[in-house]
This record gives C-alpha cells, sequence and structure tokens, in this order.
C-alpha cells in the first residue's frame, strides 16, 4: 500500500473570512477519498479567533480545569476536552503582541470545510483539523486531529481475529491522529504550508451525508481517564477534598480495589471487610491515630467516601460510594 | 512538499534469525535519504523474543515500576523508559498462547538493521523500530518510535523565530513518533506488512557514521513528567510515603510552589515562611491536629520531607527538600 502526503506551497496569508476551501482547491486537484488537513490556526484565524494580549491572559477563559501545574507550565482541559499546555492558545505565527485561541468547534469547522470543498469541486473528502500538541510521558510534540468530519477518526477491530486466532479486542489505531502527524511531516513549522492532502485511504472516507463521530470522539471521558491530575495535582487535590475535584479520578472503583489501596497507603495497618456495600475500615488502637487522617484522601482519589464512626470503636471508618 | 509511504506487501512470516534487511531489500528499491520503519513485533521475532505464556505471567519481568492500575488494566514503566499498558507485551500476531516481548535495546535493533540495509544496498536510510501504544486522555492507539538510527527523531527550533519576529523556544516536533504514525497508516494492522519506507524527508536522515539520539532521546526523564503516576495511584504513593516511590514526582519544588499548594491542601489553615531554606508551617491551635497529617503527603509528592517539631509549638511543621 502507498500513501502520498502533500503539503502545498504558495498559500497565502490567512485571515478573518478568508475561504480556506477556495484557497485550497486553487492549489491542489482534489479527488475522491483525499483526506484534506489544515492546520487549527489557519482556522482560527479565517473565523476571527485572534486576539491582542498574551497566552497567560486568555488562558482561564479557555480553561475547562486545570490538570497539573509546574513552574510555568500548566496543562488544562479546555471546554473541548482537550489536555493541552497552555490550553492549545498558540504564539506563534502570529503578529507580535498577539494570540490564536482554538476554533470554539473544530468539529463544526472541519464539516463546513468539507461541505465548501464539496461544493466548489464535488470531491467527497475527510477533513482533519490540527493542533500540536505536547504528550505525557514523551519529549516533543506531535499534531493530533482536533476536529474531523467525513472521516473515520479511529479503526475498530473489536471483535476482529488475527491469522493466529488472537482477539483483537482493544486495538483502535486512532487514525486521525496518525493523519495529523503524516501532515505535519510534510507542512513543518516554518514553511508555511497549513494544508496538507493524504491519499491512499480512501476507504476512511465517509459518504458525502456523513459527518462521521468527530475527533470529539477520540477525546476520552472526564473521569474515564487514569490521568486526569498530573501526579502532584492529584495529591493536592485528594487532600483538600472538594467535591467539585471529585469527578476527574473516575467512578467509584469496586470496593475491592479500595480495600487494595487502604493496604498499600496505611502498610497494611488497616483491614477492611465490605458488608452490606459499605467499606468497614478496622485498625489496632495503637494504629488508628495514624491511619485515620489517610482514609479521606484514599476514599476521595476512589470515588468513596467516608462516613462518620462512633468513637472509640475498633472501626476507624465506613466508606460507601460517593453519589455526586 | 510531497512524501510516499509505502508498505509492502509479501512479507513472509518472520522468525527467530530472519534477515530482516534482506527481506525488505527484497520488496523495495531504497534511495538514499529513505526512512524505513519496522513494528517491533517482527523485531522482536528475529530476536528471538517469542516466549510461551500470557502477558499477566510475563509482566513483572518487563516492569521497572507500576505507573497506574484500573480494573485489569496495568500501566508500567518498562526497563527501556516505556510508559505502555503491559509493557508492551503482544499477544496479536503471534501464535495462540505465546506472546512476544519488546527488543531488549530497540535503538540497538535500529542501528543493526541500518547497518546492515547499508551494507546490503550502500544506501544511507534512517531506521524507526515501532509499537503501538495508548496515550493520556485520548482514546485509541498510535504507532510510536521505539527504536531510531540515523535519524533526527525530534527537530529543535530553539532558538528560530517566526516570520513575525515570535520566538519557538519549546516547539520540538517529535518526528520520529509522527513517522511511525505515518507508517501504520500504510501497514495496517491485518495485512501482513511489517515494512514501511517514507520518502521525502531526507532532511532528516543522518550520515552513514552518525547513528544519532535514538529514540531513547524522546523518553522523557524518570521524575522529568507531571505523570509519573496516574492520578490515584500517586495519592496511594503519597499517602504510604515510602521513599523509593518519591522520585517519580519530580525533583523537590521550589519553596514558594509547595507553600501555595499547602494552602491549596488545607483551604488556607496552614500557613508557611521560608527560613533558610526550610519551609515553616504554622496553625491554629484548633486547626495543628486536622492540618498535621496532610503535611507528609504533601511534601513527599513535591520533592520535600517534614522533619519532627517540638510539640505544642504553633509550628505544625518544618519541611526541607529531600535528598535521597
Amino acid at each position: 500500500m502507498t500513501l502520498t502526503v502533500h503539503a502545498p506551497d504558495g498559500v497565502p496569508e490567512v485571515v478573518e473570512g478568508t475561504d480556506l476551501a477556495a484557497v485550497l482547491v486553487g492549489l491542489v486537484d482534489l479527488v475522491d477519498g483525499d483526506v484534506v488537513v489544515v492546520t487549527s490556526k489557519v482556522v482560527s484565524k479565517s473565523e476571527g479567533r485572534v486576539r491582542a494580549g498574551d497566552r497567560d491572559g486568555a488562558l482561564a477563559a479557555e480553561t475547562a480545569r486545570v490538570v497539573a501545574r509546574r513552574g510555568p507550565t500548566t496543562i488544562v482541559r479546555t471546554h473541548h476536552g482537550l489536555t493541552m499546555a497552555a490550553a492549545g492558545i498558540d504564539a506563534s505565527n502570529v503578529a507580535l503582541g498577539s494570540i490564536v485561541l482554538l476554533p470554539l468547534d473544530p468539529d463544526a469547522s472541519a464539516r463546513r470545510l468539507r461541505e465548501r470543498l464539496h461544493a466548489l469541486t464535488g470531491r467527497v473528502v475527510g477533513v482533519v483539523v490540527t493542533d500540536t500538541a505536547g504528550r505525557a510521558w514523551r519529549e516533543g510534540q506531535t499534531d493530533i486531529a482536533i476536529g474531523a468530519a467525513g472521516l473515520t477518526v479511529a479503526e475498530s477491530f473489536a471483535g476482529r481475529v488475527d491469522a493466529h486466532g488472537n482477539e483483537l479486542a482493544v486495538t483502535a489505531p486512532a487514525v486521525a491522529d496518525e493523519i495529523a502527524g503524516a501532515a505535519e511531516l510534510a507542512q513543518g513549522k516554518l514553511g508555511g504550508r497549513p494544508f496538507a492532502v493524504l491519499r491512499g485511504r480512501a476507504d476512511l472516507v465517509l459518504p458525502a451525508d456523513e459527518p462521521g463521530p468527530g475527533a470529539t470522539a477520540l477525546v476520552r471521558a472526564e473521569g474515564g481517564d487514569l490521568f486526569g491530575y498530573g501526579a502532584r495535582e492529584a495529591v493536592v487535590r485528594a487532600l483538600r477534598g472538594a467535591a467539585r475535584d471529585q469527578a476527574p479520578f473516575g467512578a467509584p472503583v469496586p470496593p475491592e480495589e479500595l480495600l487494595a489501596a487502604v493496604a498499600a497507603a496505611t502498610c497494611d495497618r488497616a483491614t477492611g471487610s465490605v458488608e452490606e456495600g459499605v467499606l468497614v475500615v478496622r485498625a489496632a488502637p495503637d494504629d488508628a491515630a495514624r491511619v485515620r487522617p489517610l482514609l479521606d484522601p484514599l476514599a476521595f482519589a476512589h470515588g468513596w467516601v467516608c462516613t462518620p464512626v462512633e468513637p472509640g470503636s475498633a472501626v476507624v471508618a465506613r466508606m460507601r460510594p460517593s453519589t455526586p
């Protein structure tokens, strides 16, 4: 199988109101099944998302919640559900003293571009809107899909088996993100090539009347991720125990899982048993004072909550699943 | 700019001792500046890394430390420094009842393949060894570079400015990962195409005598990442406070940063001041008992440690940076 990725030169400066589809059509002959990739930067510029100011000043309005902080770095979850440093606010390739906010609804931007390309050319293409994002655990950034239209964004092999009979249940290549990265290799950061066209995966392109799931489908739901907070932020939030901070830790775990966490955190000084859905935690009298303060943050981080117990009892806490 | 990604059909089953370079050379005419991409699966098979057994049984030996757990999912840091579910142990595209471990040293595997390709063809190419990995915050998986040779794995724009005069200091596209993802689009998961050749980015390929930094350069150092533990795991580890668990939280923060965390976690019930590098934490007498147990895990997560104070003092703790 052979793919091509073509990023055309000669794109003029994009300003509010620029017809991106018309620009691209003037530079590339599209065919059915092409995937058109465009940076969110020029989508934002065409949609009037340029603001005077700096990134720090604009951060709060773009932030749904803070995920992690260290020194000058703030990683937040945006209103789109994207987890990004500085909420994806961009201060490069824009006039000095200005910033570019992400498109308000990148999937809608992708749909509009797809429809306009269809109107201009009659071609049925997929569209990906990209942004440059850092990753946990790895240096550097890759481009990812923050908007998509007319495209299968993740292949699914659920129920498929390989040639050896092994199930491929959990394998779901996030092809929209791989397309975004492939496009970046041709676009570069300094060449003025905000468009790319990937040809050769027409199987991923949906019929003209199907917008598809959009890149939103690649965003893991709040609470569904194991890394909803940075490691330090998680500790601070669990110790504080404010109800509004609990959801990013995820839904209540099964009691056995919480029991294992209690044993680990207390170095086995506390034991517990499950009694009618309530986790009853006990400790030796000498250990109770040391164990008890650990249980509130532990319960909090596992989607549970401690309820009061009678003083002087061998029971140091009763825990029940939190029901926000 | 135009790139092509070609994944040849017709690759025979790879077994221990298979000469991967000879297989590829029989299928593709390489040119100088090509980037050859190969899945870690066939590299491992050729290197005899297939084992009888299941993933759970092999996990401990491949694990440097556990990063996060939830239900049946265990995400670990491998001895290579890769953060992956099940340590990258693969149970697909292998005989039922067998598993494939990652190559012992994927950068070395890439260097050997590069040298062998050069010996067979005289061509100077880059090599990327890939694996399929999940990501924080996003659904699905992408292929990433776990080994590389003769390749610039991350472009650097440090000190460069864009056409508007904005510095691009932190922009470092992880091109080796983007190449891995682009290759996956052509390889697929079920087509028996473990090789791909990316043509058009010869600027990333190093001279024959330069192996380059390898994909190891894309691994963020232990303690350098904000997500060294999953959110729940971070809470459990901080509450337990075992010295060996502290490094993944990172180096000691500046005292002002810890002070802000103390204020946040205690809902401003504790205040502090920095006195000769020691953080002195005070609280009202009524609050001291509630505040004190929070300070050990807080200090721990920020690379600090609490030292004993005289009982009955308004000082509830003195903290100093941890020096492991």
